[in-house]
């Protein structure tokens, strides 16, 4: 029995995320039709998180055990030649014993990637780039998102950024699979407890290259909440605009109510970047 | 009436090709269908050339004509409302009488893009870049692919690298729409006569960036048949890897025969870049 690491780079655009689901196209169960046909073993690879419908990764990490004594060079050659070109293994290592993608992870880092509007003229997007990133159809003022993006820097409770699911937080923490970075959250009754939504945020910053009309954010923290870094965005993009004032960020936050930040940005425009063990 | 030059860039991957054709997805049908749903008015846009299924334009040129007297921003702000994010009118201006986006045409560009293996390591390709290059399984010799793509500068007969269509080449030539740069091919009774397969290439050079990781090809010329620029690619990759040598591209050409050159190279490759008028 071998117990891999898997490093993964896919295309988000044609899959529904990367969690398995009956009757759609997922990159987990993509993989694991792979992992099935090279090895006969049905396995089910965990991913460090799962990304949502249209969400890119460029370092996605996945473990997975298989009893099949094949040779890592062997079975990296032979899974990149399973899976469709949408999906690479970048690499492939043997995990030390009781490695866990998202259990063992510690760190990860996101990227959000934005066409702004530079002149009076409409953005037009090109096709090549347009499934990969947000053309936003806004004038941005870039220092005012990077100052709002440093004010997120450090242990906060993020609430006010995490997926609001009306009368179903409850049920989604007792039922489904725990958030990033979360553990022990239910009591041994299983009744609702309000959730820690606490993360720490390392790095949070807004950079424009002057070789390409690309505007990026990178985010690196300890775990994130679900769709956390696109509501960051779409809260950093209404600062942009002047609808909301970087100064309001810490408010924002104090608040712990999903109705103080702005809106969630596109899922296209997010890379999961890298996690770090 | 207005005579309309639209300069279009479009992602190849969805389209088979540019030309409209029953029942299937093309670029040309797409803009047909928005330009009725705006205007009302049926026409079919005529482009500077046709692209083949999955290859791209960054500069494509259509010509149409329109009764309706629309703005140019108008027109260009709804066409692009009414298009998929795929395709793109980059700019639209009002042509000079008797414009014809192929018959005006005096130059053109294109851009072939390949991931070169650099390593002994298998080359993995991004899966955000796979549907816009050819990621290249072999070690590539650009030192001889430059001096090879250096022989087709000039006026020759191309009839090496021009797409075979066996048993079809006169039924081709007689019944569909003429090759580019080709003009009065056929005599009255609609015999079928040796193709003048002549082209003027005026750049032709491959480029290698060190900050990134693709192989670029180049190539201006006054009009090129059909498949000549991946069938170039082609033979340059053969010169790359070392099975044919760059000094034996003037007896390629000299043959005026397909089965001398190399291989096509896969249409996801190839950018149209530029018309020029």
């Amino acid at each position: 029995m071998t117990l891999w690491k898997a490093t993964i780079s896919y295309d988000g655009t044609p899959f529904h995320g990367w969690q398995v689901q009956p009757g759609r196209h997922t990159v987990q169960g993509t993989l694991a039709a792979a992992l099935q046909r090279i090895s006969g073993e049905i396995v089910l690879p965990q991913g460090s998180g799962r990304t949502d419908a249209g969400v890119h990764a460029l370092g996605q990490v996945a473990s997975f055990e298989l009893t099949a004594p094949i040779p890592a060079p062997n079975l990296h050659h032979a899974l990149n030649r399973a899976l469709p070109p949408s999906i690479r293994l970048l690499s492939l290592e043997a995990a030390p014993p009781r490695f866990h993608a998202r259990h063992s992870a510690v760190r990860k880092t996101y990227e959000y990637r934005i066409v702004p509007r530079i002149s009076a003229a409409e953005t037009i997007c090109s096709p090549m780039l347009a499934p990969y990133v947000w053309a936003c159809p806004y004038r941005l003022d870039v220092g005012a998102m990077s100052e709002a993006a440093a004010h997120v820097l450090g242990t906060h409770d993020f609430t006010s950024f995490a997926a609001v699911d009306p009368d179903e937080s409850c049920r989604t923490a007792r039922e489904s699979e725990p958030q990033e970075g979360e553990q022990g959250r239910l009591n041994r009754k299983g009744s609702c407890l309000p959730t820690p939504n606490i993360r720490t945020v390392l790095a949070s910053e807004w950079t424009l290259h002057a070789d390409e009309p690309l505007l990026r954010y990178r985010v690196t923290g300890s775990g994130f909440l679900h769709h956390m870094v696109r509501n960051l965005v779409g809260t950093f993009v209404e600062i942009g605009v002047g609808r909301l004032r970087a100064s309001e960020m810490p408010s924002i936050l104090a608040a712990r109510d999903r109705r103080t930040a702005g809106p969630t940005a596109p899922a296209r425009g997010l890379f999961l970047v890298e996690v770090d063990y």
